[in-house]
Parts: C-alpha cells; sequence; structure tokens
C-alpha cells in the first residue's frame, strides 16, 4: 500500500515531493485513496468541499468514528506527512477486520483536501471550509501563484467549486475524529515510546513584511544615496531569530519574493513572509510585536517603507480532554502527552468537533523535507495504537 | 522620434520597461531602429552578432566613427538608460545636415543588442561577441529563467545565431566608438555641467553566494536543531554593505533565489546574488574576499555550507586617453571627466578599438528604476555635445 503511494509527485532532482492540491500529482494520490476503499468494499464518497471519506458502516448511521489525514505535500516535502496518517487509517482497519471487528457505529477514513495550503496559501483548506472557518467567497478569492484561482483549480479537477462551504449535515454525523501523523519534532525521539497523544496545537501565524525602497542602479547608485529594503529585510531576519530564542518561541523567515529581482539593480521591494509560534498567545502576540518594531526602526534607517500585514492567525488549539485522555488510557500509562507547533485539519474541525491526534517517532525531528523520516517498527507501532483507540471508540 | 519609442515594452503595473533580448518588446526597439535609418536613407546592417547599424557614407572606406547605445532594458528600467544613446546619435545626425555636414570618412550609428543581460545573465552580448570576449560556444551554453537558450531566442526572432563569434571585418573599419549615456550617479548633478566625459570603468563583477541548509518545519523545528540558511545570507548582505562602506566600494545583493521558498518551511538553499565594484581591482578583490569570508564564517555557526562562485568579472577599463582628451577639448574648458561604475559596450570595445562615452546630467542619479530622469535641456545639450564630437571626429 505505501509503495504504490511512493512514486507519485517525487521529484528526482530533490527526492521531495510536490502533490499540491488540485494537481495531476494530487489527482494520482486520490485515485489510489479511491481505490484502496474499493478494495475494502468500503463506501466511498467525496463531499461538497473535495475531501474524500471511505465508510465503513452506513454513514447515516450517525455517532461516526472518523480517522485519516492529508495526501497532499509542501513544496519538496516529506513522504510521511499525511500519507501516514491515511495508510495507516487503511492498516488499522485490515488489522482489526483479521481479529473480528464489529462495531456499533460507523467507522470512516478521510482524505482531507489541500491541508498544506502550499499552492493556494492558505492552509487545511478542505476542513476549514467544511468547519465554515473559511468561507465559500474566501476560498473563491485566492490564487495560486501563476494567477489560478482555487475554484478554476477544482474545476479543471473535475470537482464542482459551486458547492463548497460549512457541512453541517456531514458534521452532524460524526462522533469523533482522529487524526494519526508523523511527530514533526524529537518529543518522542527522546522517549522510548513510539507513539503519544497530541495535548494542544501551539498558536501560531504569517505575517508579510513587505519592505518598499527605491530600485536603482548598483553600480552607481552612493551607498549612502540608497534606499535599499534587502538590509531592513536581512535585519530583521536576524532579529526575528534573536526575539524568538529569548522569547522560547519560533519565528522562521523561509519565503521571500523580491522586486526587479535583477543582480545590478537595488531591489524596490522585498517581501519576506514571517512564521511564528510560541506556546500560547500571549508570547506569540509579543514576539511578533517586538519583530515589527525592529522592522520599522530598521527600514526607517535605510529610508524604506515597512508594512506588516498579518495574513493567518490560528489560536492555540486544546484538543478535547476526554478524548485525550481516553486515547491516552488505550495506549497505557506512561503515554507521552506532548503539544505541536503545527497546525492540521485535527486543529481546524476542533472548533466543531471532539479531535485527537496521535503522533509517531520521528529520530531526527525532520519534517517539511525530503529526509522526514519514521522506522518501519514506529510506523507498526502507530498503526497498531490507532486500530485500538478505533476498536475503543467503535466498539463501545 | 522619443515619442514614438517611449510605449514599446513599458509596463503599466510599474511604470518601468521589460525590453528584454529577442523578446516582442526588443523586436519593436529594433524595427524602430530599421525604421529611423529608413527615414534618412540609411544604409542598414545586421550583423552577424545581432547589432545593428545605420550607415552615413561607405561602410567599407575604414576610419569610421561610431555612435550609438542599446534599446534593451533591465527588469522595470528607465526610459533613458539605452535609448537616450541612440535617439541623441539620430538627433545629432540630423543637427549636422542642418548645417551641411561634411565627413571625411563615415559615420555609423549602432544598436548594440542585449546590453543589459536581464534575460540570459551576461552583460553586452552584442559587444562581447563582437569583440571576441564572449565566445559563440559559450554564448550557445546561455539559457533563460525558463531555460531557453540564447541561440533558441535568437533564432525564433529571426536571427541567425550560427554566425555569432568575433568581428575582426566589422571592426577594422571602425577608427573610433563614442556612446552617450545618461549618467547614473549624482557627479554631474553637483556641477553646473549639464555634460561630462567618461575617464574610466570602475572593475566590477557578479558572484554568486549558495547558502546550503536543511529543509524542515518551521513550525516544529527547535531553534537548535536548525540548519537555517536565511540567517546566513542574511547575515552575508548585512557584512557586505558594512565593508564596502570601508573600503569606501560598493556591494550589493539585489536578486535572490529560495528553496523551496515555503512560508512554513525552514529554506534548504538560499542563493544572492552579490554586485560589487571598486576604484581598482585590488581593492574590489579585497573587499569580495572579505564578504566571502565572513558568510563562510557565519555560515559554519549556522550550519550551513558557504559556495562562492564568482559568474563574471570584468576588468578596470581606462578609456582611450588621446579620444578622452580630444571629446573634453571640443566640448571646452571646465568640462568635467568622470568615472562610472556601471558597465558599458564602450567598455567591452575597449579592448579593441578606441572608445569614449559622454554623460548626460541625472538630477538624482536614479537609474534601472521607472524614475530615471534627465531633464530635456540637458538631453539637448548631450545632443548638441555628441554633434561637435562627430564632426570633429569625422571632418578632421
Amino acid at each position: 500500500m505505501w509503495a504504490e503511494l511512493l512514486p507519485v509527485g517525487r521529484f528526482d532532482a530533490s527526492g521531495g515531493y510536490r502533490r499540491h492540491a488540485w494537481t495531476a500529482a494530487d489527482a494520482e494520490c486520490r485515485a489510489w485513496f479511491e481505490q484502496q476503499a474499493a478494495d475494502r468494499g468500503l463506501h466511498y464518497e467525496l463531499d461538497r468541499n473535495g475531501n474524500q471519506w471511505a465508510w465503513y458502516g452506513d454513514p447515516a448511521a450517525g455517532g461516526a468514528v472518523v480517522t485519516g489525514s492529508h495526501l497532499d505535500s509542501v513544496p519538496d516535502g516529506g513522504a510521511f506527512d499525511g500519507p501516514l496518517g491515511v495508510v495507516s487509517a487503511f492498516a488499522a482497519l485490515d488489522a482489526l477486520r483479521e481479529r473480528g471487528f464489529a462495531p456499533v457505529r460507523p467507522l470512516a477514513i478521510t482524505n482531507m483536501v489541500d491541508e498544506e495550503g502550499a499552492r493556494f496559501g492558505v492552509a487545511c483548506v478542505g476542513s476549514r471550509l467544511t468547519a465554515g472557518v473559511l468561507t465559500k467567497d474566501q476560498a473563491y478569492g485566492l490564487r495560486d501563484a501563476d494567477g489560478v484561482r482555487l475554484p478554476d483549480a477544482m474545476e479543471a479537477a473535475g470537482q464542482d467549486p459551486s458547492t463548497m462551504g460549512r457541512d453541517d449535515e456531514r458534521l452532524s454525523r460524526i462522533a469523533a475524529y482522529v487524526e494519526l501523523h508523523v511527530e514533526q519534532g524529537r518529543f518522542l525521539a527522546e522517549t522510548p515510546h513510539p507513539v503519544g497523544v497530541a495535548s494542544a496545537i501551539w498558536p501560531h501565524g504569517r505575517w508579510r513584511f513587505d519592505f518598499h525602497g527605491e530600485a536603482n542602479h548598483a553600480g552607481t547608485t552612493r551607498l549612502e544615496d540608497r534606499r535599499d529594503p534587502m538590509l531592513s529585510y536581512a535585519n530583521t531576519v536576524l532579529s526575528a531569530r534573536k526575539k524568538a530564542r529569548l522569547h522560547g518561541a519560533l519565528a522562521t523567515f523561509g519565503k521571500v519574493s523580491v522586486e526587479p529581482n535583477g543582480t545590478n539593480a537595488i531591489a524596490s521591494l522585498v517581501r519576506g513572509w514571517l512564521d511564528s509560534r510560541a506556546a500560547d498567545e500571549a508570547t506569540l502576540t509579543a514576539l511578533v510585536e517586538e519583530i515589527a518594531t525592529a522592522a520599522r526602526e530598521r527600514a526607517e534607517r535605510d529610508g524604506v517603507r515597512a508594512e506588516v500585514v498579518r495574513e493567518s492567525y490560528t489560536p492555540v488549539v486544546d484538543f478535547d480532554a476526554p478524548l485525550r485522555d481516553r486515547l491516552a488510557g488505550v495506549l497505557g500509562a506512561g503515554t507521552p502527552v506532548l503539544p505541536t507547533g503545527a497546525g492540521h485539519d485535527a486543529g481546524i474541525l476542533s472548533s466543531v468537533l471532539p479531535t485527537a491526534m496521535l503522533f509517531v517517532r520521528n529520530p531526527t525531528g525532520v519534517s517539511h523535507s525530503p529526509s522526514e523520516f519514521a522506522e518501519e517498527a514506529d510506523c507498526q507501532a502507530g498503526t497498531a495504537a490507532l486500530a485500538d483507540v478505533l476498536e475503543d471508540l467503535t466498539c463501545r
């Protein structure tokens, strides 16, 4: 099962994946999901927002337990982030059926669409639409780097965009949502436990820093006559790192765009995107405010105009405590309960459903990279834990 | 004449020009040049390297005086850099003919192709090929950002690339080359003189700084586990500026490329291009070596690998002293003689011909930007000066 999915959307140059939403690679992953459902005699559904569902039991019965994750990737992403949760879901169901699975409520496996937001800039589009956190109008306004609108990309991939939106009918059928995911840090790596339960998702957001300077000739403009926004940007990158360290938080500039981006031209505009996260919202707010202040102060010295725009923000998510404790109980005494800095569909859906997450140990903590990895034994332990959790939730 | 050329290749969004070599906008400029030649009954020639020539007098007579510049632009460039020299050449010829021009040797006006190097990364391609500084093989190896090869772009524009190369036959016909250009600094702006004569072009070059780190999740990777090349890049930008100031030289990072360039991914590769120039070669070498050392030291602290590649280098150009003095003499006592940090076709051709340049005052010094400007009166003074110089060189 895992082997079939491995080559899809893999780029030879980097060894990483480019499975962006509504692309050909995404379509291959989605066809794989549909085939897995068919192979198991599961009832396949495509919902109004493009999420895929494979039902074991009657969807209309209510009180369903849902598990799954996503199959799309960041640019040059790894093999595990997303697919591990979907593959483990099918494998867990197989294991349960082998031992005579007799659930009293339906089970569904899902592939949530466009979790990474790599193409249209907003993460967890499938779950946000379903939960009503992203409206249809907002989704219609999203464009990719080539200017393609999200609804047009959906339509080109055979999905009707006109029905997008909050899906109360579907949500009302579901009693719990459990997502298994490779850990994206080294918390479990420093323990003897291959599997842990999520406590919370750190609040996080994206801020765009625009530094407006003046284009000029790099070979003739005296240093004192320049208004070079690259200097303001560079100083902001370094000060963000320093301030994040002092707050015990995270701050990253990983994306930049420069105009005109010519070797012999001083930039007229440098645009950098800040990703920042912290254990609590007050710390995050204070940190970003300090970085923005430092950016503005440096820009003023450089004769540059700095503008800071919050592009997205997700408050802290505390996963449903009873569900979290139930999972930890099933997994046994000493099971680690850990927070994460990464956003997930389970975090988005926590506003409308009881949700929980299982994390599988990652020896290096590396994620969103071709070298993302989990040991096979740990993946099997994850599948076994998921099977136990699903049995507990569906059979009692 | 000027008005006809103004709308070609202008982008409404920025007000700047994108007349890159062998594009549709370039073809329009080239058609304009051919029409100007036809309107004046000049003999039009397209040479083996794609440069355009308009001859007044018999090209085969020998001892020709050539003037002109280029019509291509940097991305979002200004209206004057290049076109001013071509338009002034035609205008100067018109003025000379009005006053009964009787040259004893031929005069040619030229549009040198691909001076800015905005598309294929090497500046002054037309003059480099003609002078044999760039070989046909090297030119065949150039590609634009979309992977289009230079010879294929030439062919698509109707120019046979197979005949490219050093053009001794053409060079042997020419006694002197004079290029008029808008000044790209504020030397003349601080004098009462609208026109000056070039003394030298500073040595200059382009160096690519590659910072190889490790892609990872921006939301989950602890700061101490990161190998973030954006930090090394940012520090190098700031140290380049500081060291350039200490050396009285120029250093600019105006172009950056990031992989994977995702908001929530720590970069795996940040590539920055350094443009650096100084009054002499020893200073330039020392400056770039110091910047490279600083880059490597910071990269090591960040767990990043830094690689520095020299992509191009142009030694100092001292313009032909007798020709320079003759021009200054024609222009009159007190004419400013000034160096420039910018490369020009006249600099490239100085290795094979006596060459000289005239600069027209630029009130702000801004260049390679939509706000590049020269007063109309100063442009007219430049044309008058060029006419006087051409008369002196062709009639005596």
